[in-house]
């Protein structure tokens, strides 16, 4: 294949069914194969940095292509985006070294969770947040969320049945800050991700805001390494691929 | 009938044929006024603030229905939060002076739209934004928009079709700023709007932004009371209702 083209992409999960391809479901990588298909006629594999969850959305998912089309970047981000649904937007393509592979080059991957913490929910953009009713403690959050930080082994925090040989995750940034619209954002930056390990740690975040963990249980529970001591996973709507670095 | 409650609601009227009850479409009057003759087992009528049209959204709609029940405010509100669809949300429910006309009654009312303006459309929130490529020059629209503030005659900007005999009105407050996401957030708050003035309103800033119209041109726009002056109607689905004073 004479093209490498790499896209970085932002989609509205809502109504897919995740990235992967799957048979019989609508998926975000098939929808997007499907568009480079009719524009190069060639059968291609999109890999994705990582695949996301059904329900979870991106704003800046990178993935790429081999291809021997003659239609130039600037021509097929254009086409891609006349083509493809309206949830689906691709924000830049670009022809990059053979060698660039979207997985196994990412250098570390930011996601960003949504919670709205009052006493009832939205109607508007109910899609991207997790709606929590009763009073959250932040200074208690923001104190946990500080413990994750740094290498740990995180396989308290991975979602049961998708055991890796390799469980440690160097997180470099967690944040938990008022996104000055009543809404609560939590950015986590790392060199990985163990799956449902972005809603695991949230949804154990949660239990501490809601006063049924203390802060430093964080780190009885990194160190238990048992996925029975976390909190339970919260909601995929709320979370967002932000950003994949290289 | 006994009681008298105000209701202040939040919806997404992306799936919605607007507010006003009709006879084979799915409305908003309908779907709540359906949930409130389901608790009350009552025929009831929902009086709204004024009608939105179809695909506009609502942060703080206000309504109000005459009713016999016992049940409590609190009660009504909780139990139709549980009955609507999560794309409507009771904010409150107030039982309220037998007097109280939530249309008659409405001093001001303040609307909010809102524009991307970039390259490229997004996918996240698509549903709330009118997405406009070029380039616009925000300097100008800013310069225009204050030219609506006052007492004028809105009829150039009033929906044709739909004649008032009188189509005088007050905006009191007229801005135009960045969200600070990125966005371009135009609200407008007035004594009464004719039906589509904010949308024509904001298709003919729009206009001055892309350079088409000179931002005085409103004046000599508003002046002409033609209709075939004013910009286009731009799309309802960057519009929301956000609150009306009484």
């Amino acid at each position: 294949m004479d093209n490498n083209f790499k896209l970085t992409i932002e989609y509205d999960g809502t109504n897919y069914h995740g990235w992967q391809r799957q048979v019989n479901e609508r998926t975000i990588q098939k929808e997007i194969e499907k568009a480079i298909e009719k524009m190069t006629r060639e059968k291609i594999i999109l890999t994705a940095s990582g695949r996301t969850d059904a329900g979870v959305h991106a704003i800046g998912q990178v993935a790429n292509f081999k291809s021997n089309t003659r239609i130039g970047a600037q021509d097929l981000q254009n086409g891609l985006n006349s083509i493809l649904p309206n949830d689906i937007v691709i924000h830049k393509c670009e022809a990059v070294d053979q060698n660039f592979h979207a997985r196994y080059d990412a250098k570390s991957k930011r996601y960003r969770y949504t919670i709205i913490n009052r006493a009832r929910p939205n109607a508007i953009g109910r899609q991207y947040v997790w709606w929590i009713k009763s009073p959250l403690n932040i200074e208690a959050m923001r104190e946990a969320i500080l413990l994750i930080l740094g290498e740990h082994d995180f396989k308290a925090f991975e979602g049961a049945g998708s055991p890796r040989s390799h469980t440690v995750r160097h997180i470099h940034q967690a944040t938990l800050e008022p996104d000055g619209t009543g809404k609560l954002r939590i950015e986590i930056e790392a060199n990985g991700f163990l799956r449902f390990m972005v809603r695991n740690i949230v949804g154990t975040l949660a239990m501490v805001g809601a006063g049924k963990l203390a802060a430093d249980d964080i780190a009885l529970i990194l160190n238990s390494k048992d996925r029975k001591y976390a909190g339970a996973t919260c909601p995929a709507q709320g979370l967002c691929l932000m950003q994949v670095h290289y």
